[in-house]
């Protein structure tokens, strides 16, 4: 009866949590032999057809991890499910299942909330995930978003952060700094709109780098290649909070040193080009800025030949004995210290 | 060098999220084989023993599900797991292992979260599940708390709710309505307090009803009696939001009807006097309160004399024709539909 060309929206309210569910969840399906009850029942049922299985959590909060007036709601769903299944494939299994919990305030209307699920459900079409349980509640405020990731895998194909040896070839499976990078353009076009509302973004040179940060992909692809080639690495980590962080965890945990070589560390052209509009030195975005979600890993020097046929992998540096510490060997010949910059710091640098 | 009386305490930020993490879990060892790889990797390895995983997953958001004016963070840590547990049991599997992920704002002291994880740790001891997990973070406005809870089991063990059937008998674990009657009177004193802030709250003569409310268990003992007695219930459900509403949920998945006899229903005395005290009528209460944590099943007639000597348990009702509906039959003889109010609808009764 409404003549108005405005969208309606609907208030969750009138749905309750159950109806909620039903309307986010119908006409889905699961893809993995392995769901046998999916939502729907007290808890999920996953049938154990590995040796062992993989679990990892995560929890995303607005105002925190995101901001929802750059970050369309279809690409947070997306990079929610993605960053998780990043963390299964980072210990070399496959991911087959996720959960998803949300508590979300008043302001989101059932048509945002479907935005968001839709993202979710494409990011599990992507990647073969069955979406298999979860819990959607209120917030005081904001939106909190909590996914936990399944998956299995036989015991000893399980790469853990402490394997490396002295020797080991380091390794990394895609450019980095790029999404830091990207968050720093939105960022500003963020400012310049508080500012000048009726002013148009400028960000059609940015697309790579934005997509890096708003829709981020996990390696999939280079744990199918380690299986095809009947080969692990000695270690692994998904880069998440930056290259240097992460390579001080395999250091730390696997007992050794390691040194970069800064020629080595791919960058993308889009990264150097933003990373010096913004007066800031490219290698130190792909060392602290994070978010990447690229694998790096060590591979004992005898497999080199392993992964000749990778189709994305970079042979960045070198694991070394513990007493040489962990350092970057930069292009101009100096030796630098690596340390952990957390990302505040990072950011009043 | 203080010399105040007064405790001092810890800013988190002080900590960074690592330094937090090492904080809650040193010194704490797992109890279960089945865990091979805890916190400290991208993500956890869990052996598979049984046949199936089985996950369940809550969010508990502050303001919404727990108001930290009378919920003691042990408490709240202890029941976050405690109400996840439930869910496995009540698919007649046994919980091994959790994640929890938190979110916090900046009002929460070190020592505040601490006394958090000693209820997590207390209640992972109480039943034996390893926290293997999880995420910390911070929140723009209070407390939010994710647990995901897992167990394994065969998979002819697993109890869905949609295995009733007509003629089976109708049984629950223990007395309802506590929980619900333990926050009237929880909220009750908070507004008494918020009048009059010198005012010694009236709690002694209600310790059943609010332990009830603030330190739940979950019904461990009869899922270990079921396997025991090599018998399982044809279908069960945890009692989270009420019995009608979980009676609802059988009925619905099970294409049954039930009928419920009102005097067989088991209710606390405390919460009779309780009930009457606030002008509820006690039946109500335990029909719709919720948060109870104790196991509704159904069980096939044959199959009585297997709870026969079950240390608790109360036959309630029976499974129906469809066609009857589901009803309560009153002490007083009449016949009543059984409708699942909500929580908000309830509180306006």
């Amino acid at each position: 009866m409404s003549n108005n060309t405005y969208p309606t929206f609907t208030d969750v309210n009138t749905l309750g949590e159950f109806g909620l569910i039903d309307d986010l969840t119908k006409d889905k399906t699961t893809c993995q032999e392995t769901t046998i009850k999916s939502i729907g029942d007290d808890a999920a049922v996953i049938k154990n057809t590995g040796e062992v299985t993989v679990v990892s959590t995560d929890m995303l909060v607005e105002g925190i991890h995101f901001d929802l007036m750059y970050t369309p709601l279809k690409h947070l769903g997306y990079k929610a499910v993605v960053v998780n299944l990043s963390d299964i494939f980072a210990m070399n299994a496959v991911p087959t299942q996720i959960t998803v919990s949300i508590a979300i305030s008043n302001k989101y209307s059932l048509e945002a909330i479907r935005e968001l699920y839709d993202g979710i459900y494409t990011a599990c079409k992507m990647y073969h995930v069955d979406l298999i349980g979860g819990d959607t509640t209120s917030s005081p405020k904001g939106m909190i978003i909590s996914v936990t990731a399944i998956g299995q895998a036989r015991q000893d194909d399980i790469v853990y952060r402490n394997g490396a040896k002295k020797g080991n070839i380091l390794c990394v499976t895609g450019d980095l700094g790029a999404s830091y990078l990207g968050l720093q353009m939105l960022e500003r076009e963020k400012q310049v709109y508080l500012a000048h509302p009726g002013v148009q973004p400028e960000l059609e040179n940015s697309q790579y780098l934005i997509e890096r940060q708003l829709k981020p992909e996990a390696q999939a692809g280079a744990i199918e290649y380690f299986r095809k080639m009947k080969f692990k690495p000695t270690a692994m980590i998904d880069i998440s909070d930056g290259l240097a962080s992460e390579l001080i965890h395999i250091c730390r945990q696997s007992g050794t040193g390691a040194f970069i070589e800064e020629g080595k560390v791919p960058i993308h052209p889009d990264s150097e080009r933003t990373a010096l509009e913004f007066n800031l030195d490219p290698i130190t975005c792909a060392l602290h800025g994070g978010e990447d979600y690229e694998l790096l890993f060590t591979i004992d020097e005898k497999d080199l030949e392993s992964i000749r046929f990778m189709p994305e992998v970079f042979i960045i540096g070198e694991m070394t004995d513990p007493s040489e510490g962990i350092t970057l060997h930069t292009t101009g010949g100096n030796i630098h210290p690596i340390t952990a910059q957390g990302w505040n710091h990072f950011k009043e640098g």
